[in-house]
């Protein structure tokens, strides 16, 4: 069984996590999670990518947001905004118990990646997930009114806001989490999952060496990609795509991934655009893939390992 | 109409206050209440005296128990319990967005007494209720096996160890919240509620400046006994009264307030006590004191506002 590392964002890398860990034993799988539009709302540390993906691991996301806890009510919330505070990122009953153990123990001192650990083993999910970093870094979105918090962005201002430019603050300072460069080394296949790629993947890759040790790693990276017919399924991620000067199709894709993609999954929608992607020298599969079932998530997943297993062992110049 | 000043911890105090508050009008009306068993739970600041206070007077106190919101469910608790955290000190999902709005507030360096102002006022409090100090002031329970914070001896322990001392640890470097100084001058009337005599009427007591301020006060002091029958309704300080080498009679308050009080009401149950207070000074009423509807309360109230009419002023010498 191939040694599998997974980098994903929130949602639409749950969708695919799903699937990928119905194919692949936990001691083969590791993914590595976005941390960098975690937010400080009502005094609590929230890291939404983290908690989807243990969420839906667990099988106690909400399944039709495909965030937050299934059957959760917002009494807390709705009490908070009666007392007149600001609740537009609304946080369920039971989804704050999460943020109330990870914000006591990060005041503790503990780090994230223990605290994560600590959470994903009480939910029972046996999948290692490790956040990116233990280090602060965050998400800026700058647009034509000025700089905005990822989550300001999307949620507040529900993504209206053209975007001009995207910087990570504290990536420099930041480290990658424990145990994630020797992820990285030990993995045999490396997916990037079907999220956004400048808010989800992009901190990842931008953490410091992370890129060099992806050089170093002679284990194919594929990706998913998140269009389907040249739009997002969920989030902004084609609306970013474009206004950051790329098209919101495959080939676009392949650009901000520049140098990095060994191979591409593309939704059927987007077929078209395989013929432009024939000189790239990376390899091309085309199937349904929008994960709304667990089944769906499992084939996809699948078409993924079966996808390595036909691909040459690459060495990378230049990522 | 007189103008009033009242001592007051939890649940006695809010019975109490709920029947003056019936009986003098806002603007007459100051309400000290003790901040000494406040306590950091799940990295959330808990002043439940304050909410008690808050809650009865806004009518949204669960009855039953006293304290905590009518009606309140505890989804964040038992996700908490799931997570493993120790959920010893439950908090209901409502009740959660006190402690967060106050918490987030004293985070941005806001003071206890400007976000306890903001809650009332959320809560259409008209009455003045000033935390008794914005520093950190912490009752200590000192016990055969230790020293116990407040919420520990009272919820976690069931204030089933023995007190041998009581202390309040930061009360030397603890300054009267602003206004409280100002409030014991201007009062006519000084009223202790129905409060444990030790932990929350003693912290009040014994913040520097308080006692110097009551000592050059001429308005009578009177209090209302925590005891019926020799036993409080409840809350541990008949238990603490004995433990500390008091008799948890009306004699035994009359030794622990000693100096402070010109009048005390008494319950009918302890009317035996009277003729041992005979010699003390101390102008005495009895009634039946349990306050467990706001028309009692309302009774005992106006029975200490017909009491200080009949007392005369008073030149305090050793408070």
């Amino acid at each position: 069984m191939t040694r599998t590392l997974l980098l994903a964002g929130g949602v639409g890398g749950a969708r695919f996590l799903r699937g990928l860990a119905a194919e692949v034993p936990p001691d083969h799988l590791d993914v590595v999670v976005n941390t960098a539009d975690d937010e400080t709302f009502h005094g609590l540390h929230i890291s939404p990518d983290v908690d989807t993906l243990l969420y839906t691991l667990a099988g106690k996301v909400d399944p039709a947001q495909g965030w937050g806890l299934r059957g959760d009510r917002f009494d807390t919330m709705d009490a908070l905004a009666a007392l007149g505070e600001d609740v537009w990122f609304r946080l369920g009953n039971q989804d704050l118990a999460t943020h109330l153990f990870r914000t006591a123990a990060l005041q503790r001192g503990e780090t994230l990646s223990k605290v994560t650990e600590r959470q994903r083993q009480a939910l029972g999910v046996p999948v290692r997930v490790r956040p990116m970093s233990d280090d602060r870094v965050r998400t800026v979105i700058h647009t034509p009114e000025g700089k905005l918090a990822f989550q300001e962005y999307l949620v507040r201002e529900r993504a209206r806001s053209h975007v001009e430019k995207i910087t990570y603050a504290g990536i420099r300072q930041a480290r990658p989490a424990p145990g994630i460069l020797q992820a990285i080394a030990r993995a045999e296949l490396i997916l990037l999952a079907p999220s956004n790629p400048f808010v989800s993947i992009g901190p990842i890759l931008a953490l410091p060496g992370v890129r060099r040790a992806l050089r170093r790693s002679k284990a194919p990276i594929i990706g998913v990609s998140p269009l389907i017919g040249g739009r997002t399924v969920k989030g902004p991620a084609d609306r970013m795509m474009r206004g950051l000067g790329f098209e919101a199709t495959p080939r676009g894709l392949v650009e901000i991934y520049r140098g990095l993609l060994d191979g591409l999954l593309l939704d059927q929608q987007d077929q078209e655009h395989r013929d432009a992607l024939t000189h790239s020298g990376i390899a091309i599969e085309c199937l349904p893939i929008l994960m709304n079932t667990a089944a769906r998530s499992r084939r996809v997943a699948r078409t993924a390992l079966a996808m390595a297993d036909h691909l040459p062992k690459t060495s990378r110049k230049a990522v």
